[in-house]
């Protein structure tokens, strides 16, 4: 059966259009598709395709026939999002590596997507998350970017969002990576969020604007957020969540994977935990070893005499004063019950701590409960 | 200076009670009198301390005037402590493989130690525990011990006591070993704890009966409880818990040590988290996780087919119904709302599992909460 011609356009003898063509035509991760783009171009063989000279699926007959590159081109102009092809200085050289790269990328937000991600860090996990989860995602996301590194999540409900958010609230770079056209916000719910994270970074997707998100696509996503990374943590999931595919893909590709431990009574930690028990993936508790995780050897060590970043009032803290300091949220008022239950310490160590924290200007009263003041050292360097 | 001797005995001219005599002079660990000890017996070098032929120091010789090896006998058998010595049916030969061996071994309740230190595990942790540490103490006691493993552990305030109770809540066998003697109740709130590990295994200490817990006895007292387990797993620690000698003894001498994770917010699982990261802890969540890590290779396995126990009903439970199981207290009811905090699941979820345990005849109601029903699977043997 040979494919119908749909409209036609004369970006389709653009080597850059023709991916975009492409991408449009057949879902991420064909090999004959990588093959004859790596082979032959996308130029050629869409000509022939045309010409009917392929043998080709109905799948492939429907969307040739419903192929509209200058629609494409248009509708990607009009949310400002840029076509990233290899050998674009934009174009990020590790997800080229994949065994099976994206055909193109389409990058809202800043199109200088490899100086954006030359350091970052995955952070990803359930969308089910718990209140646990979604507080060290923020943590983890606005200590990472305080740290001057990039947050790449999947602006998913859940760890996804808090990562981002985390991020954006130290007005931090965060790169989110799409199973639908960078167009369509997905979930409805986080458009804004999306808004948000092109404003300071990227929204990035190997589908072109106006795919929509299907099933298979957030699998094939997952491999893009693990490739945009240095390293990719999982923050908090079940056995069975997809961003445990995040770090299958970075395992698989020899990028450092690290998972967040939780209660062991906690079936959103269980997945992480069994990261760390089967795999070589690394126990991480903070920003700092988050950080240590992705930097190349000998930068942003953690332990003793290494230890980059130079010191914050936080760190000559006290144990107990350390974890509870930890455990004080930045962006909303937190009482002294959960405090405690939050720091693993009782109120009688609870309370000098936070008038320790409190003459120190690292946390403030608010209401009946404890918020963290922002300090030098979120924001400061490795 | 010339030793002044105390009331003689003619147990000094047994062994057995002559190294007594040692250990009533000499602080455990000294090298010295371990070389007098296996190159000379105990016998000879006492009278010959006796007669003034050592140097001595002046504590050994207020010691020595003190000594009444009748009196401790008495006490000894007052208190039905049995007294072992290497060559001894019930000496459990791995703790006499430390570099540092006890000169004997003090026990209240079963003379048999090595019986029933042959499959073992400590427990052990931090004193000052959070809720959630004490919870999984009781749990992985109260696991470890239905599958026929004893828990071995100092019996202190917080995690050694829960771990210990949770033995003695199926009705397993659990060994205290202790820094004092085993007359004494330390700490005194655990005298009826103490009464009841005597009953149904052992209460161990390498210092006579009468001995008071000096600083210096409880860290050598760790290694004494290292090395009577197959594995050292150390349920929740602050990075500057003493249960981390415990497990750095269990290293020392090729051990396994395994780390239960917790919440990366609580400072009391950092030195649990410090453990994975650093040296070669193994991650553990459960009882069955702890057992494997014990267990001489090939026995126990817990993943896929060679899961060693016969099923139990919480076996065939799906991740969210397992997860909250596991989270509901056997000892006492817990509410709607801990529960959910607890299994990491949300009401939604949360109540249709409790309906399902129920039915299963795995929980039951109690008053405004939810207690867990004794299973077979809780006393099942591995």
């Amino acid at each position: 059966m040979s494919a119908r011609s749909g409209r036609r356009s004369a970006l389709e003898q653009d080597e850059r259009w023709a991916r975009v063509a492409w991408a449009y035509l057949v879902e991420p991760k064909s090999g004959p598709l990588m093959r004859l783009l790596s082979e032959q171009g996308a130029v050629e063989p869409l000509a022939r395709l045309r010409e009917g000279r392929y043998r080709s699926t109905p799948e492939l007959s429907v969307r040739l026939g419903t192929l509209d590159l200058d629609g494409l081109a248009h509708a990607a102009r009009r949310q400002g999002a840029h076509v990233l092809v290899p050998g674009d200085a934009g174009w990020p050289d590790p997800v080229g590596t994949h065994t099976a790269p994206p055909y193109c990328l389409f990058v809202r937000g800043e199109p200088e997507l490899a100086a954006l991600t030359g350091r970052s860090v995955a952070l990803v996990g359930s969308r089910a998350a718990s209140d646990y989860g979604l507080r060290v995602a923020a943590d983890l996301g606005e200590g990472v970017a305080g740290r001057g590194w990039t947050v790449v999540s999947g602006a998913a409900f859940g760890i996804d969002a808090a990562a981002h958010r985390g991020a954006l609230g130290v007005d931090g770079p965060t790169v989110a990576v799409l199973a639908c056209g960078v167009d369509i916000a997905y979930p409805r719910a986080h458009e804004a969020l999306l808004d948000e994270v092109a404003r300071t970074g990227a929204v990035v997707s190997e589908v072109p604007v106006g795919s929509a998100p299907f099933r298979s696509r957030f699998l094939a996503r997952n491999r893009i957020i693990a490739m945009l990374a240095r390293a990719t943590v999982v923050v908090e999931a079940g056995l069975r969540s997809g961003s445990l595919s995040t770090a299958r893909e970075a395992r698989d590709h020899h990028l450092p994977v690290g998972a967040v431990p939780g209660p062991v009574t906690s079936a959103t930690s269980a997945g992480c935990h069994e990261l760390v028990r089967d795999t070589d993936a690394v126990l991480v508790t903070d920003a700092a070893e988050v950080v240590e995780l992705a930097a190349p050897i000998g930068e942003g060590l953690v332990d003793g005499a290494g230890r980059a970043a130079p010191r914050a009032p936080e760190d000559d803290l006290d144990e107990t004063a350390y974890a509870v300091w930890s455990a004080v949220p930045l962006s909303r008022a937190l009482g002294t019950d959960a405090l405690a239950v939050a720091a693993g310490v009782d109120h009688a160590r609870l309370l000098p701590a936070l008038a320790t924290l409190e003459s120190l200007a690292l946390v403030a009263r608010d209401g009946e409960g404890w918020r963290k003041l922002r300090t030098e050292g979120a924001a400061r360097p490795t």
